[in-house]
């Protein structure tokens, strides 16, 4: 074990991985930050600012900003997550240092860029680049996997 | 290490996880084409086809066939992200080939039987069915797991 | 591999990371019980038991409990997860037992009570304090692994 978890690849994943999850977590709080200035809630109990039981409904509400950061936040649910656990199979194969580090360096960025595109927003293609972008590391991955350890 | 790497469980687990990631990561396209076709995208920034601004407010809709993709794709997420975590412990807590791979090829039949039985749509209980397989064999792999290990 | 399988940490890990998940996974039925018991389905082909077609529209609708169990499930996607992948790679860097306990405990606990603040619901900040106890044990777990292993 300490050779793999010692190796240059496993550290560089177990880098990016955590980069990459620490950004997924941020939007937690980014939600957060929205509801508050929007002053756009989903549970009764959140609106306890509110005086008024006119103003507390009024409070429950969909705003279109806190959606589109919950959108985002979904779509790194869907793409992040499969990096990571992708890439750590792919990691205990064994690849090349330059080989790893490429997917691991495209896919970061191509999720920071992502989300500032979807965020800001940015005009398109920006954001469905991106998304392709990242798409396509783990994608490069998992047929790397594949390809080195097919047992059916 | 290398001995666990190249166990026949831990190779056969690779080759089952990565195949039901990307099966995952195979509806987000799917939603894409759906979204295109169906003509209902949930960004402003999506809508850069229609020329008028009551035809972009148009396009900006929620969509039946859109939303059961959705739909399955979260159902994915809520089932093959802990499918694969719980895996993975329970590949390296030594299980015997055969039981291992019972486990994963009943997960992984249940959960394309899952996705053909949401998207078309399937008459119940098709759906439900699936679903409980590929819960039930994920609790029997959690199960082995805390009856082999468990430290509190 | 052995020894670091064998290891007090790693044991520890697997013991809590397979309890949180079954947790997570627990969310699933219990939508389903709610949607049973508030007749609030999301797909046609699930309210099978309406004898009229109106009756059968009636039943497709959304309904506030559902929602809540809805939400939670999706917050316990948001912050279990990344546990679990940080939680690995963090128990891979060697960490202390008594550190690594303290962290997985905790972390557990939060949102076993994060669960019943949620569905009961209970009044804030409970829910609040919960979630935050959550990111602030993964987060530190992530601040542990980048200082630890950092390969940029």
């Amino acid at each position: 074990m300490a050779h793999v978890i010692d190796s240059e690849v496993f550290l560089a994943f177990s880098t990016y991985a955590t980069i990459v999850i620490l950004k997924m977590m941020f939007m937690s709080p980014l939600t957060a930050y929205y509801r508050i200035t929007r002053k756009a809630f989903a549970n009764v109990e959140d609106v306890g600012t509110a005086k008024t039981p006119e103003e507390k409904k009024k409070m429950l509400r969909v705003n279109e900003d806190v959606e589109r950061v919950r959108r985002c936040h979904q779509n790194d649910l869907e793409n992040i997550i499969p990096f990571v656990l992708v890439g750590l199979l792919y990691t205990l194969t064994g690849p090349e240092l330059s080989t790893a580090l490429l997917h691991f360096r495209l896919f970061v960025g191509s999720r920071f860029f992502h989300t500032i595109a979807y965020v800001t927003p940015l005009p398109q293609p920006s954001r469905g680049l991106s998304w392709i972008v990242g798409m396509g590391t783990t994608f490069s991955m998992a047929y790397h996997i594949l390809n080195t350890v097919l047992r059916l």
